[in-house]
């Protein structure tokens, strides 16, 4: 098993760049994180029923002059690609007047998803989780959602882009989707992430197959690394999802003035779907439990087969080897080693101890 | 034990299926699961005290002729079996104008039991589990259940049909159900539903005594596979159970404008089934788990036998090979080898040796 | 140790009979369960301050006779012993205008522990746990009381009569009971079904002590499958006991206007005393693990024992062997075989090499 | 180790006493435990900011008089000391009008901690634990407090005094004590008694810490009992503290109407050093978990050294003695034997073989 | 591996020295703890926006000479470190009338986490965690907040300095901190302790891939303790944060009346990075857990390759001993001893039965 990439890595590694923080004061934006893209892509939507329009920025100040001009029933969606130019999202953060905690948490990718209120904003983390292009290997990045009453920005940590068929959607406006405010925007966002859960689960359920075809067949120490590898990906999984769970049912409750009622009975639709994705979570766990279980039982059944051939052996030539030994002995007087048929008879005797031995195994079961 | 086959397999084989739904928009109705039945059954059954009539409708336009020309005294129930059709399930969808969430989820079979409340109608699914005609096997479907105020809708995945008393009852005109309102229709189903999971405890049950016995006569490493089947079926019911224990628990308490009064006493009723449910089940689950460790601690016997052997054997023989080898040693001058008794006296000591091996081995309850 | 029997039996064994009722509309009453007693006894007991009357009645009829003519301020109190005889029970449910669904859970003798309001009735069921008359055996049922203002009903499997002192305190009007309300009869009732939970809780300390015993002084599988045995019925107290503790908890609390404030007081001291069962399982129950850990520790250092001698054995004899191989080589040439003082020294050697091992072993602390 | 007797002994001898009142009325009142005092002390303390009396009382008479001619504004504490006396526990519950089943709390030793309110009196049970006087074993046993308006009454099982403290400051009328009511006496008197769980938790951490010490150096199957013995001791404080927590959060927060808002303070002060012995006990289990862990892998490594041993030494010896074997057959015709070099080469040979397997052991790191 | 230490010890030792309290009035002050500086250092600082100034004191009185002519506008906080001259704090408490018990529990050095409300005065507890100057171990201590309108205490045991950044933000006036009240302050100076958690997180981690290192390449039982040496500090670390977490939580919440909304903000952001402390936390104790499931297994996997190479070695000469043994027997009669092939064609039946086995062995992947 090639050994799966998860792009975030352990925790370990984390808070090692974490306490890089300490002693700075509270909104100091520093990025935790590997640059994981060059050039930070801008992407301006704008849509209203019947209308998209979408380009690609250079600067916040191209932003900036486009979304003052831009009609009030327009939605205006800019996504932000890469995080590690801070002072880009300084600027992006003055323009639309955020709360420096909040681009703090933007930048730190090692936040737990979580929801925030702040007065016209409402702002949501979540974990992107996604297969590589080549399907081996789990790409994980943090996003980013703020949403205000007539503009959504969405943080990315690099490209991985889950959100084109959203897109396709605006562009072609088929669905509730372009009709519909910034809510349902989110809730999309959102949507299409969780969609992609399934699909990790989806990979690592077939990893695991494989582990326990190998099992069966030919258990090593192997296998046993694998597992614990599956099992830290499973647990990256669950800290991405649980957390999520909790977000999603708050704004499927409508404590937020930002959604609208028809949008939260879609978030607790997308709620649903991360409850199954921990139900089926739970279900894997249980699988890996098992597989350690058999996994332990099929070495101790090992170490139980060699201690059988051991004791078979020794049991079985031990008597054999005595009895020759007894007659290798070099006392002058004893009784049948001057006879013809001393010879034969001994052999036949040990022929004879041997065979019954066999016969014993054979109804203990161990032959 | 042959295997049994839990028609809804393992959570892996969910995941892969489910995430063929990515980067569609919400309310696209997917059917994710095997093609059950071939051809969709449309039974339509309209009763009031005094009065029962049941028909096979072909198509939806059917349906909707006899249900606008029905008197409003008159209950409706028409139970769909199958649902891989979806255009069939849209066209119910749009005739009884039903949400698009609410027909995605009729589709989605991998949904937890749950229970939701729309403005008019009450929709509920639970997770149907009976033994197949053979009784070697566990079948698992979804039921919905989308309850108005004179109609009831239930959609089943194929045509196990576990419902048929009730519609004796209904024909009969036996019992509370035929002069009771829609919502004792919904109570009977569900209990219908419920009662069948006693049925495949007492299948899990049957099957745990066999292995129990195996356990005890001759544990192979194949109980301990049994075993692990077992709890993966057990573990499916218990997801079936738990949140249906919720659904119910809601029922009962009468959150919903659809359930009366005296309803609610017997959703309270199936509640406690459930309750009870749960309860064997985790009965079952202790035992399962002792039973684990009656196999690992009757393995780890086994291999304390045999290594008993081993050293007895050992024990024995070697300190007698090693005297037998002290005579067959080639020197020249050796006390006794001459004499007539050498030989007697040494075989002798090995018998005596031999005994007191034996003899102390008894003491030690070696033997 | 005699397996001691709970009368009703494992889980398995349960679900069977339970699902029999599968099909049957709600409100049937099949008795789940083993006929238990051949005759249904009917006591009724009737008193006042300074008057008590007891008469064994043989129908339902006679009872109502009785029931109707009875002056309002006289208590009555009807044990009925034996369910198995489902009309009478029904007959019961008529007289006393019982709630189908109530005469149904009497019945089903596998409800847990609950209680149940009705408009104005109480229904309380519990689990009654004796020791049987030879005291090697836990005797369980299931009894239903249900209460009214002036009446109370007590539903027993079978004739373990617990309460023949609170008839005898009725009878010589001795203690509170005589002059209190049906809710103190209640209390008393349940009151003696807890005090007899600390009998078989000692029963079950005593034999957990026996085994206690065994395992120190020679540990054997069987001590393991004892110690299953025990935890099983301790799993079976605690079913018992667990709802039990919220039943009483509620009617302490004083959530129904059947039960007088006085004897809230009371009811919270039954609690605080289920309270005190389900610590001392508690505590019983890290016992029985701690046991097994024993158990298992002691079985690995039986094996780790046996590979010492095993080693021990080996390590002497080997070398020694070895050395005996060697000159028994049949070398033409080879010093020291002609010599006088060949054979003694080489035995000397033997004896030394032998004595060093030993000498080793003991530093080693392996004697 | 002296194993340490808690006196309050086991789960299991508790239930035996326990069930000796099965069948008896509520409000009987039997002395569950050992006699544990011959005499039972009365020790009468009254005191005022300023004045302070103490007298040992013979009879509950005595008592009566001097209470009744008490000045309303001195505080009475009356210390009993012995439970066994079921007539003089009824004398003072008539004398002071307790309810009865207050009483048969008093003398049921095996209570949990708990609080109960009536209607002018504050009923408070805790364990007490100390150290004997040897300090090699701990002391249990049960206090209640009963406290009214301007008097308190303690009940001891026996004479451990750890209140010695307390009278002294109220004698000198040192500290708040002397000057504060009924409540802040009450909280003192627990006080005294959390205190003193710490130096029980720190006689366990010392056990503890030796049993480590020998765990390290020599493992033996004796130390996994003392922890055994060291997990039940920790069981039984945990037991008397962690209801205790819940009785003086109650006390904090200030439901009764007994306990003024000052006073409320400090008994948070207690609950916080109750919060701290629950941590210090779950780092003492923890440690104790690690330990067990410990023990078994040093158990295992036993093994494991043994089975090294044994191989190594199989391994050497096993193909010098069939090269000796092999040199030891009779056959007439074999090469070397004749020769001068026959036997010094074939010595050579086995001496080489001996090392080159030292040398590969070597490098296994197995020597 | 050097063995980490934790200045505040493990849980044994700290019951040792808080025992000594026993039967002391409560508010007495005693210093539980070792003497971790002589001098007590006092440091005074005032500032206002645009105005600081720092002091050295030697005395309260200075102190309070200073602090009532400050004029209302200026903000002070005094740190005191080290907490053994109890004299000294208890003037501090009368200088600025601090409660007895809060006194006491400044001095108390065992304390949880924990927030207390006093009339005009917020009391927090926290432990502070840092890396010693070597970097090799972890340092604790209790820090104690107490908050007034304009006055902010901090008690330190030593002098381990954290807060230089913050006293230089204050200087130089950057950031919010100058500008704000008390309340920023003090959330300033617990962000800075939780801050240096992410640094003692980021040790225990690098520690732990080292351990993990060494598992993989040779385990040894010393990998063993090591693991537990970490898993006690990640102990220690969780006993600090997780009653952190509610204490911010509260504060964030807004239940006091000292804290502005603003700084609930921070005050929550402060409560994210707690639970994310928490949440890597976590993932490091499955990670250790792992860890010591791996070095058991690995550990096993030596036990059954030390039995296979026992075995080879037994299985493969114990057959050619014996047939060395037979021909070394002394009959006279023995066919082939005489014959000129006997011996090679013995010597090559031997070969072939070894090579025979090799081969078995190669089949069976033993070798």
């Amino acid at each position: 098993m090639s050994e799966p990439i998860i792009s975030e890595q352990g925790a370990q590694k984390k808070a090692k760049r974490r306490s890089a923080k300490a002693g700075l004061p509270p909104g100091t934006l520093v990025y935790i994180g590997a640059r994981k893209t060059d050039h930070v892509r801008l992407t301006l939507i704008q849509y209203r029923d019947g209308f998209f329009k979408q380009q690609e920025l250079k600067t916040i100040d191209e932003f900036l002059t486009i979304y003052t001009a831009t009609e009030s029933d327009v939605m205006t969606w800019l996504d932000i690609g890469g995080l590690h130019d801070v002072q880009l999202i300084e600027q992006i953060g003055t323009a639309c007047q955020l709360h420096p905690l909040l681009l703090e948490d933007i930048v730190n990718t090692e936040q737990r998803p979580k929801r925030e209120d702040y007065d016209s904003l409402l702002y949501v983390v979540v974990k992107m989780l996604c297969l590589g292009a080549t399907r081996t290997e789990i790409l994980a990045e943090q996003v980013s959602l703020v949403m205000g009453e007539r503009l959504l920005l969405s943080f990315q940590e690099n490209g991985t882009d889950v959100w084109a068929p959203i897109r396709d959607r605006l562009r072609t406006g088929k669905g509730r989707i372009a009709a519909s405010g910034m809510d349902y925007l989110l809730y999309s966002l959102v949507d299409a992430v969780v969609d992609n859960y399934f699909a990790v689960l989806e990979f690592i359920g077939e990893q695991l197959e494989q582990i326990e075809d190998r099992l069966l067949t030919a258990p090593t120490p192997d296998s046993l690394r694998d597992l614990h590898v599956l099992k830290r990906e499973m647990l990256f999984v669950r800290r991405a999802t649980w957390p999520l769970r909790e977000v999603l049912s708050g704004l499927g409750r409508g404590d937020s003035r930002l959604m609208t009622e028809s949008t939260r009975l879609y978030m607790r639709d997308v709620y649903d779907h991360t409850v199954q994705v921990i139900d089926t979570l739970e279900t894997l766990r249980e699988t890996v439990a098992e597989m350690l279980d058999l996994y332990l039982s099929s070495m101790s059944n090992r170490v139980a087969a060699v201690m059988k051939v051991l004791t078979i052996i020794t049991t079985i030539f031990m008597p054999l080897s005595f009895i020759a030994g007894v007659y290798g002995m070099n006392f002058r007087h004893m009784p049948g080693l001057d006879s013809r048929w001393g010879y034969p008879v001994v052999v036949a005797c040990m022929v004879a101890i041997g065979l019954l031995m066999i016969v014993l195994f054979r109804k203990k079961r161990w032959l």
